[in-house]
């Protein structure tokens, strides 16, 4: 009897798990290693610094602190930890198969954050977050989401700390992904369609658009009016911050960890960005090398050509909401009433990007590239027949570079170790794929009229 | 500071993951520790034992021998092995937050099947079948599925092996759960709601009730026909059959294994029904230390009280499809053409149970008990908010059965061990969900009219 392998089918690649010792004790903190201090945040009024005082309505006070911490190592409370366990260390993986299906010499490795409960690395920060509220007593927490991925960990961090949760989801993504909402509400959290009529912000904009399909921004601006106006609730952002990017680190610390016991050290490091957590989870603990010991990577930072923040966009002051109500952040923005087109990739929509990596796109550390939703669904279909699991459109956006690094190494026949964050399931995406499948999916590439009417409400700092 | 765990958060139970040297080398087949052979199964038209020269229009012959096989252990193949580690060893999970939230002296432990990547133990067997089939150079594969799981499942595995895999999906669940046809198509392969005008079985079935909201048995008659219509086809049955069952029991062999690591033995092992497998393949591992140790252990099969196979069938001959296509099989039944209401749980509406099941039921080995889904979403919503992971509906069955069994142990103040199969997660399945929350989730149970009429049908061998 023959065996499959001689007829067709390669092996799977190594799926390597870490014992839960392994899961990192601390967070690691890049601020320490910054080559050049990032601007300050600016009070959206008097264009001042702010101090934590000024964040103290919409954060507890122990989130603060780690949002203007220069300590390279923050403790990771040891319930936290435990908590973890629940799907920690999450498996890094070779992508065996799909680097036969290319025919590349390059070795595909990724890092698999669709584990967690919630279907993606939004986790890691939501029960973080939810911890420290619950230590200082909040009992309720506002919060946007796109696709859905954050919103649905925040419920779960909601569940399990016994605090309500009130989501203000994208309208786009509430309409294209009904099951999310069913999921949010599953936990026991409060979803909102946004823009909504229960706050000043979105009546705003509904009233110049009753049509409004939402954004990121708009969404944030409804969650922080809800936070600042109840005594007992707070706010939580998914990503952009320095603490939200903090805590993804427990990402890339396993893989470095992960990759020294597979004897290997990656070439290039890859994540999808919106706001920019799953790819600086991933991609800081390995910058740190680079930094530090000199250690010889590419990061590549993958957003949609429909919202090119990184590629596109100036590095500037901008709120990180739609009205203007959060705080100034200097980093690469298109405008923060930028409307991006309703693309799948929910999570992918927002105008800006964290600080943190704004600095190291403009240092020239990581390097952005842009891609259209098409190519992307085709390299997650591949992944999917070939993996097994099917990618969350955001993901996918990895996925098409890593792909494409690999094609590359195949010209060049270079043994390339490519590394990328597999940050979540596409369970709830479907309809993005019933679309792609039929040939219905639209690809979007923002126009330079679109961009320079955007960029012209950047606020005058 | 005070901790978390003080104010309110219990720590999360353990999690062990094997490594995966210790994936099975061997399926168990139970059929070597029968305390009474299993009655033959026989042709439909002459009643007389089939051989497996009479199933090789269906099955590869290596997957007849394996049905037929009285040998204890059956090596699984170095290839498959590999595949296994895709995801396997599966997570053996402590439910320490839920066990906190009843209040309860037990352990509940489970077995978590839900992170393959088609989301259930459905994909243990697809690649088992897939791999024989490829073997023998089967071109395309045929078969049915409920609620989507095995769909699927065997989708993933025909994408692996480059074997077309061709699916008649239940009627109403293809309409409950549109996104579970998506996955299917996006794995690659061919989906059909059941019945169908593609075969003479489903035109029958369509002549008589136009909207007929199909079945199991109906799917199979289906997807029967289809495969010894063409010669490169075959057949696959995602439950019920011996071989189906032996590939399952790499579940309960790592959970033995597991159990002793932690160094606790489970007081009763509980599993969902439907045809049999997830059940099966947790359960007989350790049915076989009862069987030739003594272990004392209770073994609970759970299935819905609107398809009450087990306790409310006879044990009797019948057809494993709707319309008489199947060989007889000596099996609790509810009559082939019974048509369950539309419950959510799509995996457990089948007439039938798996002859090796039905044979312990009937020595009294296996316990059988029913419930109605309402009661048993309300375990699934505590097991999500608690543990994090939604349940499929099927899954919940057996979700309901553990919290019955801790809440019955805190009655006794009793440490009772209690081990269930987490058989798959509800991804797919949000619109039960929705439909519970919004209190609109009707319960069934079957009259003894419809019961007296379905057991009319049964054939008289």
């Amino acid at each position: 009897m023959s065996t499959v392998n001689a007829v067709q089918s390669p092996a799977v690649g190594n799926r390597l798990i870490l014992p839960e010792s392994r899961i990192p004790t601390n967070w690691y903190n890049i601020v320490a290693d910054l080559p050049v201090p990032v601007p300050p945040v600016l009070h959206p009024a008097t264009h001042q610094p702010v101090g934590p005082a000024d964040l103290a309505p919409l954060f507890p006070m122990a989130l603060i602190m780690q949002e203007v911490s220069p300590e390279r190592y923050v403790p990771i409370p040891e319930e936290l930890r435990d908590m973890y366990r629940l799907w920690r260390p999450t498996p890094l993986v070779r992508a065996v198969r799909l680097e036969n299906a290319l025919d590349t010499p390059a070795h595909i490795y990724y890092k698999n954050e669709s584990v967690s409960p919630s279907g993606s690395h939004k986790l890691n920060t939501a029960l973080a977050q939810a911890y420290y509220n619950k230590l200082e007593g909040v009992k309720k927490i506002s919060t946007e989401t796109g696709a859905g991925q954050w919103g649905s960990a925040l419920s779960i961090a909601g569940a399990f700390f016994d605090i309500d949760i009130d989501v203000f989801m994208v309208k786009v993504s509430y309409q294209q992904k009904p099951y999310r909402r069913s999921v949010i509400q599953a936990y026991g959290a409060a979803v909102t369609p946004s823009p909504s009529e229960r706050t000043n912000a979105g009546r705003a904009i509904l009233a110049k658009d009753p049509d409004s399909r939402g954004s990121l921004g708009i969404a944030i601006s409804e969650a922080v009016e809800v936070a600042v106006s109840d005594p007992d609730a707070r706010y939580s952002l998914g990503s952009v911050l320095n603490h939200v990017l903090l805590h993804q680190t427990v990402i890339g610390q396993e893989a470095v960890d992960g990759m020294a016991e597979i004897g290997e050290y990656p070439d290039v490091v890859i994540g999808c960005v919106g706001g920019g957590s799953n790819f600086a989870g991933l991609a800081f603990p390995f910058l740190h090398r680079t930094l530090t010991e000199g250690q010889q990577t590419r990061f590549l930072a993958i957003e949609p050509s429909s919202c090119p923040t990184l590629t596109r966009g100036p590095y500037a002051y901008d709120f990180g909401d739609a009205v203007g109500m959060t705080p100034l952040i200097k980093m690469y923005t298109l405008g923060h009433d930028f409307m991006p087109p309703g693309i799948h990739a929910g999570g992918l929509r927002y105008h800006g990007m964290a600080p943190l990596i704004s600095a190291f796109v403009k240092t020239g550390h990581i390097e952005p590239r842009a891609y259209e939703q098409r190519p992307c669904f085709e390299a997650a279909t591949l992944f999917a027949r070939t993996e097994g699991i099917i990618p969350a459109p955001e993901t996918s956006y990895a996925i098409r570079a890593a792909v494409d690094e690999a094609l590359a190494a195949k010209e060049t026949g270079e043994k390339r170790v490519i590394l990328f964050n597999f940050s979540g399931h596409g369970h709830f995406d479907m309809a993005a794929y019933d679309a792609y499948l039929a040939g219905g999916l639209e690809n979007h590439k923002m126009s330079e009229d679109d961009l320079q009417k955007s960029l012209a409400t950047l606020p005058q700092v």
